[in-house]
């Protein structure tokens, strides 16, 4: 379930009239494509989550269902020519099992429709199966069921169920002003390790193997994003996929809310560091516009700063207090004098637009 | 969650070794990828069913949870040539929506996975989610999540999440020697529904219009499935999307019984019979082997006749008994002396193989 904004504000204001005559879902792009579908907007009864977070929620005897749902199409979201069927199979599990995280959900079980060209190799999906199982095993989540045909380019479509904590599941829209904004470990490193396999650097250098090995195997924050949901310390909560400020701005946005960044605050790995110099990168710009890196950015109250960092020791993973949350909206990013950086906008990664 | 068989008989059988030097996933197929990659043979714990019947199961507190998972190609499943975007949208769900009635399920929500290439036009796409929005509202799964991505062609996967009855769901799995067969409604309609569009027949004539309709706008069982679920009157269950004979062949293989089809029980349309004779086209073909029929194929005791009558009357559905179940393997057609007429094998849709 990806980002179909609900604009709190936007949906105050008069709605102006969607003309669609003779528009391309390209012209529209991902975002536009949602909005005009009025995917956002529809009204569920208490206690469901529709479109619009991590994962949907649906009510239950006991503990809620998260159901998420995420594709990946060759050419957009993979390259046979970069990374083995293997390496595919293990990260689009992983990654949906970052959305389970993202609602502090245990996952359950998934199913798989997957299309393939006729003159695919079988051995190519059965490496494909390989990498899902491992990661299935890996994190606990059985593959139950699905479909498959055929099509002129691969296409896999996932979609898991989970269980979220008995208090509910962690949304994006309930982060309050005077809150803290934490981070998981580190972001920026996925993003370099795309930089080096799309650059066809040596994937092999011990400089860059950590990164591309964090690009192509990433870790879902299961433990922890169950942990802080049972304990009910994270108000709100996303996982970084579209990119650190990119998905700050959708807690931003549907909590109503404003977020301040600290960029002193960011956790810049001595590997980053290390890559993006080899790299010619900015680190600072991969931190906070690199996709794929599947941290938890959270929200949680002043209070609990000693529950939080007791819980990032349970779990074993770093978390660090990058910022804060204000009565104001969108994400504003601070230097070590408190003074603002702008952001660019439009960063973010748009399926239909960004040409791959 | 389509047919991954499960064969008994062939598990029992020493394990020939997979060989998959230089094969492609067209010669294997679609029944012999699932083969290959073993997921029919996967274990689960008590209360799960995986990969093999309508839908998988999952246990929860009180009603276990149905979840079904489907792709539609473009080119496959679908032309936009003969169908609308509308069109496509509702059959989309209502497909699914049949897998969950052969469960016995009641429709909880699903998420859509979708990849459209960018130049196509908004509108159609707009259409397409009016279509699912029809299905969603007539038969009560709303959409909650989903995700958008673009793609040479059209890509469509829907999965669905339902509630069984408390006493479990409806299995391929579970005939019984000695007990009777049953089908609902009618099967052979949509077959001559499509045979019309394919051959660029006039789908508003009378004659073929209401088998054009059937086609496009199937309707799912879900009621009656409920009904037989609920009273623990169908003892197997699974609906017709293959073909009658083919799906009678998953009850029989997946409950290591026989199935006896009596061709005089099978019941014949006025409607199908007349555009039968108008396409040139054998009616018992149509209705044993025409897929996308959409009704429930189901087993019951002999002592259960008069309960299963007053299902269907109380779901307003036809329900025939169609023949019997008996110890034995495979399906065997009947003639009126009690002779058998020879089933053509292979004549199942297979999604890799079939060119369209």
């Amino acid at each position: 379930v990806r980002a179909v904004s609900r604009r709190r504000k936007a949906a105050q204001t008069s709605e102006s009239p969607v003309t669609t005559g003779g528009l391309t879902i390209g012209d529209v792009g991902e975002f536009g494509l949602l909005d005009a579908l009025g995917l956002g907007k529809r009204k569920f009864r208490s206690g469901w989550v529709g479109p619009g977070d991590d994962a949907a929620v649906l009510p239950a005897p006991e503990n809620p269902i998260a159901v998420t749902t995420d594709l990946l199409a060759e050419g957009v979201h993979f390259r046979r020519t970069t990374a083995s069927p293997r390496e595919i199979g293990y990260k689009a599990l992983a990654v949906n099992l970052s959305d389970l995280a993202a609602m502090g959900a245990k996952p359950i079980a998934y199913t798989i429709a997957a299309a393939f060209p006729p003159d695919l190799e079988l051995t190519w999906v059965k490496d494909l199966y390989r990498g899902l199982d491992e990661a299935a095993k890996a994190f606990g989540c059985p593959l139950v069921g699905g479909d498959t045909s055929r099509c002129a380019t691969i296409f896999l479509s996932l979609t898991l169920l989970g269980q979220c904590a008995r208090r509910g599941a962690v949304l994006r829209s309930t982060a309050e002003p005077g809150e803290d904004l934490y981070l998981s470990g580190n972001t920026g490193e996925s993003a370099a390790g795309l930089a080096v396999l799309e650059r066809g650097e040596d994937r092999a250098d011990p400089v860059f193997a950590p990164l591309v090995l964090r690009h192509l195997r990433p870790t879902p924050r299961l433990g922890l994003g169950r942990e802080l949901a049972r304990r009910g310390l994270a108000t709100s909560m996303i996982d970084v996929s579209d990119g650190l400020a990119q998905d700050a701005g959708h807690i931003s946005r549907m909590s109503g809310v404003g977020l301040r960044v600290e960029a002193e605050r960011l956790p810049l790995s001595a590997a980053l560091s290390a890559a993006a110099a080899r790299l010619g990168l900015d680190p600072l710009i991969l931190m906070l516009s690199g996709g794929e890196e599947y941290e938890l950015l959270f929200t949680a109250r002043p209070e609990d700063r000693k529950s939080v960092a007791e819980a990032g020791l349970l779990c074993r993973t770093d978390i660090t207090r990058i910022g804060t949350v204000f009565e104001g909206e969108s994400v504003v990013l601070l230097d070590a004098d408190g003074k603002p950086i702008p952001l660019k906008t439009g960063t973010g990664f748009d399926h239909f637009r960004q040409r791959t």
